[in-house]
């Protein structure tokens, strides 16, 4: 079985260096320091690596069962949840008003990024907890959110989201789940499905956030209204009462994360259950999207986090399966495979991407603080809306990216790979869900290229580009780096014509909605491709000064390496997507 | 469950019109008829669709068992194998001195992909077998043909592979499997792994093929050679004997094609299997390779067919999943998903890839018809060259494709696709040891670059670049495809600065062998996208004048959509790979 030792090392360099502690700036954590995080981070990998990585493996073989209405999850899920619990880890991004310990995200995206490389299928779990948290802090009323909040906050309860019925997949306003007023509270009736740890023995209440309508609501997503229905009842002094009338019916087979229940819940088989509208009625859809939006950019962590695991697996397997022979050039003698150049090859892209990944995403995370708690409202705005463009691309390019690594990492394993026993698989059938859950990556690429990049007119974007011409200008003007600049600035060039062409058939009035679906894909793998490219660059600059100075020399040459593929061998391939974005949609006219 | 039903008007159209049938213009084949073809391919097509494909899922979901040394293969799996047996199809491309139907490898390659597609795991059985006859009437003793090649033919009995050893995957210069002579013939001890349908309850007999060393054999490949093994020893009657001592001593749990029993095989666990030398002694890897490349063709088309298999369950869930809304453009009406844009552009990308891999691996086929049957000698070394050429590229571009192919397909199906019991995800799951078996990719790629482009100095190559030229230049003299020409022609132009970087590097007397294996992938890659980028070009060519015709037109229309895809959409991806193929493979020379 393989293990996990959390790449703190990179983690540390993109939070210390690459955003110079950018959100230790702000005035709400003025008494963080360096030193703290630092140890907050070591902490997080121990427990991440000693108690979470190895029960991942278990966690696949066993599944979870559903035995008369309880699903029973892997043995070791529950304590090691426990563990997490104690530690206080579930609330370290929450408010401290609710809790919480009130962590950057920039810090609580970090740290996430371990449990979901240590163990994806339970780090699901706290995930859609921090959603519903989000739900309620923002949109329940007071009397909600001192009787549920803060065990949510601690992870003493759990929380779900319920949004899917078999009917309403990616299009949710076929909701048909109802709620019936019934004095201060409603009873709700309907089928859910997909619910994430929906049902499970690891906490003691799970608090279920829910889409219904109401008796007289709306057709379509303006009917929708969100409600709170706990798994048992809660009194006023917060203790667990009855059973809600709300069952998981069945559990789905799926491709992987076996240890993440995936539940089938029937909501008022009997009396209804009882639940609490949370927000305005009517306005579900977008009290989800609170949830939803923290929840993309989580998932893109998780897509980073498999996908760092299976690069690990392939690297230790590399470094001590010997097969083959080395040149008569490099001493003609036996071989371990990562003494091979297409093993090392694969081994780089790997590596390389992730960085690149992970430098986007926790850039990602700290506009997140920068929205939250910049001085001034402009700031606060300007970094909203850098949140707002990037969340879909670290939601989407991430997980595509995670799906190709962790394939990636069964290749270099060779038939060993294809072993269930080896584990490498596993990240495979893993990751595979990325792509498709919190909206699929296609919704995506429509969220992209309509609502983050046709309707500012690109100004947002566009206001990025800048910034990463200037990056590219600066690695120009280093001898060293001018390829990677010239490279960069390609990749700019392209993805200014792309923003061009998006704002141009935005405005075709026949065909506007599919012309920009037609490209919304690759226009949201190119947009990766630069974004990535653009933090590796900075990267690049920032190791290339570091090595003038001679310290952890191993390491920067490393992160040049990176810097050098994903400019010069990667972002081609990004930018490769402008003929599939130049391209005519009338290609899909025709029906299939 | 999904349908399968054979890609027959694809099929057609490659064999008729984009090959001109040039198979039955060869002498061999001069009594064939397109008609007689024709039924053929209708035949085959019904018991791939009607009798193999029901039988995939459950297959997956039951997988083999090992009870008391014998493996017990999932239900129906012996009567839909001797169904196949009994049509006479195991034999369809064997020589009809040893029984066979000697159809011409291009008819037998496109009957393989119905197999491949209706039930891969099955398939693996009688395309193994084909290997074994392949070998031993190449360079079997006759003694050993007259006893064992008819009933490999037939199918009555299955062959197998037998070269990974624990400690020998890619490296088989480690086998340490021995062979000690005793009269006539040897005794065989040692342990084989990863042995594809090594022990079964199909067929009456399995005659092992089995790589070994002689006891004075010199270290490494020279001291390997080719020995036959059966289950059970045949007498000179042909009647089964006794119980060989040979025996599959447990069966590996993995990823996907559970119903193809993968065995670790015990030789001369008692009193040592008897066995018998095929071919000359330290020759065994050469005579293996005989088999090894008729077994790449397949595994690529292999690829092709799971990833057709893929394509129709995604299309057909398309087509009938309603969700979400065409545009008030388009009516505004509920949709079903093939009418979203995204959706049809995931779609068009796997059918236009799959069409593209088809034509490719079918050209391939007709060249092993020409290097078998052409007229003079000089036709024939210029189409093995072709083969030798064309071999890796469709056995690693069309497996890596297959992944990524089969991958969307679960996409298509959103959540869906992620719960086992769609099908959606069997499809990755089998597809995925494609890349791994019959020779890594990575090693197809270094076959490509050093043996088959160094090696002749680019001959072949350039000779194949020639044609494709020609092609670009009819495209761009035909006005309504002259962008494809443009295209293409970029494709030729980057392919050629390849090949000089192949000769460049090869010729580094210092890095050489390193060089060529860091540019190794990506160059196949390359490879990979302008071959079928031609193929689809002479496809829009032929399209384009038929539509004239007026017969047919929905799929002509279809086919200009697809070759507008490859050419215009996906041969830029392939092209980007050049950044890699430019880069200095110093960028790998630190160890990981």
């Amino acid at each position: 079985m393989s293990s996990y030792a959390a790449p703190l090392r990179d983690l540390r360099f993109v939070l210390e260096e690459l955003l110079e502690n950018r959100s230790l700036q702000l005035p709400e954590y003025q008494e963080l320091t360096e030193d703290l995080i630092t140890a907050i981070l070591d902490e997080a990998a121990r427990l991440a690596g000693e108690v979470w990585a190895p029960l991942n493996r278990r966690g696949d073989e066993q599944g979870c069962r559903l035995v008369e209405g309880e699903v029973r999850t892997p043995a070791g899920f529950a304590e090691a949840y426990r563990a997490f619990v104690e530690g206080g880890w579930n609330g370290i991004g929450s408010d401290s008003v609710h809790g919480g310990q009130g962590l950057p995200e920039v810090v609580a995206s970090a740290v996430q990024e371990m449990w979901q490389a240590a163990n994806m299928a339970l780090a699901l779990c706290p995930l859609l907890t921090a959603g519903a948290v989000e739900a309620l802090a923002q949109h329940g009323s007071e009397a909600l959110k001192a009787r549920y909040l803060e065990k949510l906050v601690s992870g003493e309860w759990t929380g779900t989201m319920n949004l899917t019925e078999p009917q309403a997949g990616s299009d949710l306003s076929q909701v048909r789940t109802r709620a019936i007023p019934e004095g201060e509270h409603y009873r709700i009736s309907g089928q859910k499905i997909f619910i994430t740890w929906g049902e499970h023995d690891c906490a003691d209440n799970i608090i279920h956030l829910v889409l219904a309508r109401l008796p007289d609501a709306a057709e379509g997503n303006r009917g929708i209204s969100l409600f709170l229905v706990p798994k048992f009842r809660v009194d006023e002094q917060g203790s667990l009462g009855e059973r809600n009338d709300v069952n998981c019916v069945s559990l789905e087979h799926k491709l992987g994360i076996h240890g993440s229940p995936t539940c089938v819940l029937s909501f008022g088989e009997h009396e209804g259950a009882i639940g609490y509208l949370v927000g305005e009625p009517g306005r579900g859809l977008q009290h989800m999207f609170t949830m939803m939006n923290a929840a993309r950019h989580k998932v893109g962590i998780q897509g980073i986090g498999v996908a760092e695991r299976a690069y690990q697996q392939a690297r230790g397997y590399a470094a001590e399966r010997v097969q083959g022979h080395t040149p008569e050039a490099r001493g003609g003698r036996s071989a371990v495979l990562s003494e091979h150049y297409d093993v090392r090859r694969m081994l780089l892209s790997m590596r390389a991407r992730l960085e690149a990944l992970r430098a986007l995403a926790l850039l990602s995370a700290s506009e997140m603080d920068r929205a939250r708690h910049a001085s001034t409202a402009d700031e606060r705005q300007r970094a909203q809306q850098r949140v707002d463009l990037y969340t879909p691309v670290v939601k989407a390019f991430s997980t595509d990216q995670a799906v190709d690594i962790a394939s990636l990492g069964i290749q270099v394993h060779g038939g060993m790979g294809y072993i269930e026993e080896t584990g490498a698989a596993q990240h495979l059938r893993d990751a595979r869900i990325a792509p498709i859950y919190e909206g699929t990556n296609g919704i995506q690429a429509l969220d992209l290229a309509g609502r983050k990049i046709y309707r500012d007119g690109g100004t947002a974007l566009s206001g990025v580009l800048d910034e990463v011409a200037a990056c590219a200008d600066a690695l120009t003007a280093d001898t060293e780096l001018a390829e990677l600049g010239v490279s960069l600035h390609q990749g700019v060039v392209d993805l200014r014509r792309a923003v061009a062409i998006v704002l141009a058939r935005g405005d075709d009035a026949e065909r506007g909605p599919d012309a920009l679906q037609a490209l919304a894909t690759p226009l949201l793998a190119l947009t990766g491709h630069v974004l990535c490219a653009w933090q590796m660059g900075r990267a690049a600059l920032i190791a290339q000064a570091a090595l003038v100075t001679g310290d952890d020399d191993a390491f920067y040459r490393a992160k040049l390496a990176s810097a050098d593929f994903v400019l010069r061998q990667w972002l081609p391939i990004g930018r490769a997507q402008l003929a599939a974005i130049e391209a005519d949609p009338g290609a899909f006219d025709e029906a299939w």
